[in-house]
């Protein structure tokens, strides 16, 4: 509800406040500290209502204006055509891994899956396993690539993905938290095939083609708000295919009227992302916010880039500009470069285990200081250490 | 993590902070400003970890510590056997009405209703849809007993509830929230027949013997936090009954290694709702919030016994102590009674559309001033209308 004018998002302040650190977390991750200071004063008091965010009803006159500013700076910040709702649900990415395959690969067709790291094979598993409901109600879901092979250090080439003869549509994960890897182009998929993509981890990180896609979904909790609420773009025609004999609250087409609200939304949680959405729009919107990621990225690529010491795990093709994944020389080097970062003010830097070592998260609440401060930091420990 | 000592809720201040009002909403509702003033720092940096608790990773160690305090505070509210798991997820209590018959409801099975009001009637009619999945995948809902005949305004005896012959469970909802009445009993039930509870809007607000059921849930937004978490208690055994076809995240056992963290759980939710139940517990627990919520209602329910120009919906056996539902002598009065009372800092007081007139939520957080301002006012508006 309040309006604040910044600079752009590249120029912001080179430090965080005294008491804050820089956060690389790979999610729930950074938000921006602007938002933070609106949070603080609206959980008290929000419009001059006399009442919290928290404690407003769903259905008054408040929330009506959260949910509406949400959805139409939502839609303003990605361009968004009249055509898709924009769905404010619950769950998480997760739950979208069953609800997808549960609305659109109904009995009797197939669906096909891209794997190229962990949360995409989680996708394809939640698909595969519907097929153990008595009865046959869905379909079959099939793999039509997987980088598994070479512990999903990179994107295919048009020429590795099989896809199956008529799908009902094709699922793919742009960006690969575990991993540092991220699509740079859209998978070349069958003309007419609807395209289903989880964006969680780079969603509004740069400009992206709505239109290209039937439906689009993202866990909040990266780059666009707190966990807790799961953003779903849906083209309106699509939307209206899904099944009809699942539980109301699981078909997309339920929450579409009245901004999501069958049932209690986690208010607080789209409140929030509303005030992103705000901030994304007043740093420039998506372009400037790529322009900045990528600046970002940059001054940490270019130190993996220039020796020996740091072993990137993505392939130079496929890096991600969320997520920064590189080994060290030894394990034990690799938790004293954690620790001694996290003692600079460097949060949240430790590796999954799946691919050891170092994963710097780099959402677009994260100022471009802290990653100038990681580079310099990643040459002193050389240094030190090399 | 902060901590704070407090008189009981009873003795609390009189007045709400001077920009702030009564809020009597029917949920999301009002929260103890004690926790709303912790959330304002700690959504800023909690713990001293230079990071809000919105930023937070839910597998890093400050999530560990909320939500292993949500749990042990939770257990010792409700004094939780150590044979019950406390869950947190999300959906509200509506995707519970979903969630338990696909459960507990498999083919062959015939789960029973006890239907007193709007939200219990959902629960039963979810159950019943599932009779649309193919395959014939689920059992059969059947309808116990319904109050519809009076418009929901009184709690069946013993002699009006018909169960099947053996159900799989039998469900009912403890407070109406819509028409203003609540149980004071535990429905009769046939013996080793397992108890499934909506306990949405009265949860918390007296002492409740959790050993009577095999599972209670609740939309977190009335008594015990800010929407966006459902809180769930349910026996081991009960839990290890449930279906193993359905997608994983729609089995209670999933959620309940780790607290509740199979997927990205909605951190900032879980986090308000153990800050609530630390200040029940330093309220002087169940036991005082009982008297507390006793001694509110009785101030306005006086009121409405003394005269006959207000119409209770509830019959007097059947009094809710969460929400008070009475109509005026006209639709224009009671719109002006909602007008004036919202002029005086008494919020939210429309009734819903089924009953008309007012409606009164009291929850736990709502201090005893406003139920006397409420009472003060509803005698004046008496006297210049009456």
């Amino acid at each position: 509800m309040t309006t604040m004018k910044t600079a752009p998002a590249g120029s912001s302040k080179s430090a965080p406040a005294t008491d804050r650190v820089f956060n690389f977390s790979a999610g729930p991750g950074v938000l921006p500290e602007e938002v933070l200071r609106i949070v603080q004063q609206d959980v008290w008091n929000i419009g001059g209502s006399g009442i919290g965010i928290l404690e407003h009803s769903h259905r008054g006159k408040v929330a009506d204006q959260v949910f509406a500013e949400c959805d139409a700076d939502c839609r303003k910040v990605g361009n968004i055509p009249a055509n898709y709702k924009v769905l404010f649900q619950t769950g998480g990415a997760s739950a979208q891994n069953h609800l997808v395959p549960m609305n659109f690969m109904p009995a009797g067709t197939t669906a096909d899956y891209i794997v190229t790291g962990h949360w995409a094979q989680k996708s394809f598993d939640a698909a595969a396993a519907l097929a153990k409901f008595p009865g046959g109600a869905f379909g079959t879901a099939n793999l039509a690539f997987s980088s598994k092979d070479k512990n999903h250090s990179y994107i295919p080439s048009k020429d590795q993905l099989k896809f199956s003869s008529r799908p009902a549509y094709v699922h793919y994960c742009t960006n690969n938290t575990l991993y540092g890897t991220e699509w740079h182009r859209l998978p070349e998929t069958p003309a007419g095939v609807p395209l289903v993509c989880d964006m969680s981890s780079d969603i509004y990180s740069r400009p992206v083609d709505i239109s290209r896609y039937a439906l689009i979904y993202a866990g909040a909790q990266k780059n666009v708000g707190p966990a807790g609420a799961t953003l779903v773009i849906i083209r309106d025609d699509f939307m209206e295919q899904g099944g009809r004999f699942i539980p109301d609250l699981m078909q997309y087409r339920v929450f579409a009227p009245e901004f999501s609200r069958p049932n209690t939304p986690p208010v607080f949680a789209v409140y929030v992302m509303g005030q992103v959405f705000k901030w994304i729009l007043r740093s420039g919107g998506l372009a400037a916010m790529h322009k900045h990621n990528e600046a970002k990225a940059k001054l940490v690529y270019d130190v993996l880039d220039s020796t020996k010491f740091y072993e990137p795990h993505a392939r130079a093709d496929s890096r991600s500009l969320m997520n920064i994944t590189f080994r060290l020389p030894s394990d034990d080097l690799a938790d004293r470069f954690v620790k001694e970062a996290k003692a600079q003010g460097l949060d949240g830097l430790k590796g999954h285990r799946s691919v050891g070592g170092i994963r710097a998260s780099m959402y677009n609440a994260l100022p471009r200081a802290g990653c100038e401060a990681l580079a310099q930091f990643m040459r002193e420990f050389e240094r030190k250490n090399g």
